[in-house]
């Protein structure tokens, strides 16, 4: 079976620990989401790749579901100590030589997705991890009120925690990038597409909105089937709330299923699952969807690969 | 009083340690070598000045002599697990704060005089730090034998200990290059120059092989007054006996004198300090090189400043 699974941060790469435990034959492919990205002290940081693979190669820190296990900031703290910061991005020591790699092969000419698979070959993630595109994308968010300042993501999201309103949320040059190589080739052959519980503004919406990505889902052999990453009128993690506020969407399920849309109105999902305490969905959900419910908290790699399951049989897979 | 002092690495700081100690109200102006300069993983490294500034400021190991005290190596451990060396130059995690602000700035378009300004802000040395040039120069050591290779200095320095022949040692760079801003000016003002214990080749030796260096301390005002880095026929650290075989110059105190020359047949030195191991070095330097004999073992402080003081004297300052 082929899976192509389009993924933020966090909760995707939660969730793609589960799928490879449901399928551990599946060949996977994950399309990474690199409008997080970030250049901090010359480096190139790619916030959501780096999580996927950590999480998936087994380096991720258990307790904080980004960067590394056992890490260290002496780093930080130097440049801290000169001066420069900023203190809210968390830059750890491990963390910074996968940036410093990274930045380096670029500037030697690599694209992002061979540096990505030339970083992938020491953590051997068990799927094929691609950004989204190789090009350069970059979600900034223009602030709510008088100033209309827009900001990188990342300061909204980290030093703000999203708590100043969005006017809305741009993906900088995503309407010139190109889908990284491998992408489009990844959708066409999967035998589904999967959308993991990952913000559906910031993550699963900036890798869409790289032309040529949803008409391939949209249009695409496989179904689609996405998993809710707001339970009970809230986000699990992350604050998902915000994102869609500013683009003017409730944080419930059934509205994110309704943004997304159903294929068989030219939208992207077939399937969509949802928590049990969203199982009143289905009613509401954009008709040509179908609407499952089941316990989404990935509590465990056991409850996770579960969800993956179900997923999977959304999909008829 | 002001002084003007070129420096190397750990010799010439320690040293420079002994003259503040010994003159705290003295205008000291170090001119720091750059050839020991090396590019890794995309940021500039500048060794030299970095041990100058960490000595000086606090902040060096005080059992390495290079690098900071309480320095962990967790970037480096990562590099390596990602097979990305080279692992002979150790690369501390604190140090690397350094230079990642440096390469950030100089990507900025600053002149490495003005980054090695900004860096001494936080940490305070009590002398004003200037770099030799704010150009690109870099000590390439070709190996004797068959195949001739040139490798950057450090590579001959850190991993084959110096232990493979020189066939020469060049300053890529250095007769392109122009000494950086206050170089010149501050020989000129000088009181006394001072060629600190540093190794006579690729620490001095490359600082005089920028254009206008020598010949500024040459015809300029002040007495020049150095301290040999050879104590009995060996260097006191350091294999500084492989960088004068190279040149063709015998690891004695009264050869370094010979290489450098007396100022008054169109060389170097007025002064030159000798420990008491070579006190018969007076009969065999060069003719106008005034020659005093004084332990110059730096073993604390207290005997480093009787070395500067000692100097001072010999330069009737």
């Amino acid at each position: 079976m082929k899976i192509a699974a389009l993924a933020g941060g966090i909760g995707a790469a939660r969730f793609l620990v589960g799928l490879r435990a449901a399928v551990p034959e599946a060949e996977v492919t994950v399309i990474g989401n690199t409008g997080d990205d970030i250049s901090l002290h010359g480096l190139r940081v790619c916030p959501d790749l780096d999580t996927v693979m950590y999480t998936l190669g087994g380096g991720i820190s258990a307790a904080r579901g980004w960067g590394r296990e056992d890490e260290t900031f002496a780093v930080q703290d130097e440049l801290a100590a000169y001066g420069v910061g900023p203190a809210w991005f968390g830059l750890g020591d491990r963390d910074l030589a996968t940036h410093l790699v990274r930045t380096e092969m670029l500037a030697a000419g690599y694209a992002l997705s061979a540096v990505t698979a030339a970083l992938c070959e020491r953590w051997k993630p068990g799927v094929t991890l691609l950004p989204m595109s190789d090009d350069r994308v970059e979600t900034h968010v223009v602030l709510a009120g008088d100033d209309r300042r827009a900001i990188h993501f990342q300061e909204w999201w980290l030093r703000l925690h999203a708590g100043s309103p969005a006017e809305s949320i741009i993906p900088v040059g995503a309407e010139d990038a190109k889908p990284a190589p491998g992408v489009l080739e990844a959708i066409a052959a999967a035998d589904v597409v999967l959308f993991p519980p990952s913000n559906p503004v910031v993550s699963i919406g900036t890798i869409l909105a790289v032309p040529g990505i949803a008409d391939a889902v949209r249009t695409g052999g496989a179904p689609v089937v996405g998993v809710s990453p707001i339970i009970g009128g809230a986000p699990v993690r992350g604050m998902a709330d915000a994102c869609l506020t500013a683009i003017g969407v409730e944080t419930t399920a059934a509205a994110v299923a309704a943004h997304y849309g159903a294929r068989a109105a030219g939208g992207l999902l077939d399937g969509w699952l949802v928590d049990t305490a969203d199982a009143d969905t289905a009613a509401a959900a954009p008709g040509g969807v179908t609407v499952v419910a089941r316990p989404l908290f990935m509590t465990d790699v056991t409850a996770t690969a579960a969800i993956a399951r179900a997923a999977l049989e959304l999909a008829g897979v």
